[in-house]
């Protein structure tokens, strides 16, 4: 079955999907204007005409060229009942929509349930995105971290994901040196990397629309003791983690997993955030592994690993991996080594 | 008065700013996850522990740490009538805060009115991003096209910018050749810049969070007679528009100036998209100049002049300015030439 056949065997009424990431995975239009009608027997693609060209070349189906206020062409061509994206849709649209006459049925997770779970394409792009990524992480390894800015080695990792054929970076880099590694999502500063500190680095490439996420931390030099022990225990609780990742384990429990090392080793209070989340054509995606999750993972699932330690005013620790849910485990796709890599 | 204060003058009861610009923009709060509340004696903003070192840092402002899912922590913690931002909150989020017992008021463009005027600092902000942008532009024009690809074209802009210190590009480059062109806002390909072509080069850098955005369409050598004769046209039009934005113009008139050249000349059907938009924080914000617009121009408001011609089958031409309204006329931020310019 096709992704739109899929959906349109679980819909109750006809479906708007204007997630525009979602209306790409559906039938492959890419756009930043543009909404789709299901119906059982009909698929509509509405866009302006920006993208007329490219609308009327997707396959399977009907084009309609609007104006540029794609809600207000939808509420005035729409009719009866329809489904909308919850999510999505903002309240002056569904207003919008609603002005028009139409019988709003508000609908969540529909497209992203079927996202959530990739066939084989998909997981061979995200494979060739993470083994980019990989790559990239290993060159990176080799240059020279202490004395240039945070900004500059951000700028040199995507730089490195381009020559190697990236088609962009999945998400901005995050580089963050010394004490700016305590905080989990620091942007890069102008700050210079020092020598005897850690260096968290959370990146990824985009491939053919696909997402990698992956974070090493790497040490210039040796490190306070309470930083190479934090180092170890996120690395067993990162380990914990992946083993505990299989279909039929719960987020909770695989969050749980990670987390009971760190609580042991007495960081608890230093991993605020969950333990990983969903990727594919969206960086973060379905499903979550955290402490309120409500997922069960399934074969085929992408999701990422990633325990962290943060040290107000000394450093930050993550580890991340982006894994392929299995029946028995989970598929790493994310290759570069997880030692402790030290940088000069 | 501060940006704050300026809101605070505004409402008719307290505002919930959801917006993460918008958070950015009134208090210089910047996360991926965060609100404020908005009341006449009081400001409050909300966010989670990844972002709690740096909220406890913004000055005037109580910093408040919730949950992750933000919207279920605010639906606790906040009652009583309350505005939110219908643009920006989606339908199932304003479900969530009513569920809390809020009693919600719809508002719409309350901040963006702000931010559609910008201060000195602003000012400074876009004149120097748009300057970069600029030689950005110059140093490429000394490069090679030909049988280079559009992404690798595009990356090479994307490297000036960052040599030229900027923070990233401020939005995806667009390089579009030959009949590729006549997609308005075609992604760039791995097809071959080819001789006797034009390439539609649609890019700006951002620098200390303000976007620059300048169009120019280069030709590879001697064009066909019909691609000449439209960049005279588009060039007589953009030159135009320039004259008719001043203090006190709509944006219906602007656009009507420029578009009027274009259908003069008798390639009306090929100019499908407005004369222009503000640009500032978000690459793409109020004002706007087309046949819908609803407003009237301003001093110190940042907006872009970009007419265009699409010829389907043979190319593109669409020539962009970045520039600030002022009381007698536009101030130009981008400098590079709009003669057009061939290159190898």
């Amino acid at each position: 079955m096709s992704r739109v056949e899929r959906l349109q065997a679980s819909l109750e009424e006809p479906l708007l999907v204007s997630n525009l990431v979602n209306v790409r995975y559906l039938v492959g239009f890419e756009s930043s204007n543009a909404a789709l009608v299901v119906e059982p027997e009909r698929v509509r693609l509405f866009s302006d005409f920006r993208y007329a060209e490219l609308g009327r070349s997707v396959e399977g189906v009907e084009f309609v060229e609007t104006k540029r206020s794609l809600f207000d062409a939808l509420a005035e061509l729409l009719e009866g009942r329809i489904g909308f994206e919850a999510d999505h849709v903002t309240y002056a649209r569904w207003e919008t929509l609603g002005n028009g006459g139409l019988e709003l049925v508000p609908r969540r997770g529909l497209v992203e349930e079927l996202r959530a779970v990739k066939d084989e394409a998909e997981l061979e792009a995200v494979r060739n995105a993470a083994a980019l990524t990989s790559e990239a992480y290993a060159r990176f390894a080799d240059e020279r971290f202490v004395g240039r800015t945070e900004r500059d080695l951000a700028w040199r990792l995507e730089e490195l994901f381009h020559e190697l054929g990236a088609e962009a970076p999945a998400f901005e880099t995050i580089v963050a040196a010394g004490p700016n590694g305590a905080r989990p999502h620091a942007r890069p500063s102008d700050r210079e990397v020092a020598a005897g500190e850690t260096v968290v680095i959370d990146a990824g490439a985009k491939l053919d629309g696909y997402c990698a996420d992956c974070t090493r931390t790497f040490a210039t030099g040796p490190l306070p003791e309470r930083l190479s022990e934090a180092y170890e225990v996120c690395l067993e609780a990162q380990l914990t983690g992946l083993r505990a990742v299989r279909a039929g384990a719960t987020g909770v429990e695989a969050d749980g997993a990670a987390r009971d090392v760190i609580d042991d080793a007495g960081f608890g209070d230093a991993f605020g955030h969950g333990l990983g989340h969903g990727v594919g054509l969206d960086v973060h995606e379905a499903p979550r592994l955290s402490r309120e999750s409500s997922d069960t993972l399934v074969p085929d699932q992408v999701v990422t690993v990633e325990p962290g330690i943060y040290l107000e005013g000394l450093g930050g620790i993550r580890i991340e991996d982006l894994v392929i849910v299995g029946e028995n485990g989970a598929e790493i796709t994310t290759g570069f080594t997880k030692d402790l890599v030290s940088v000069d």
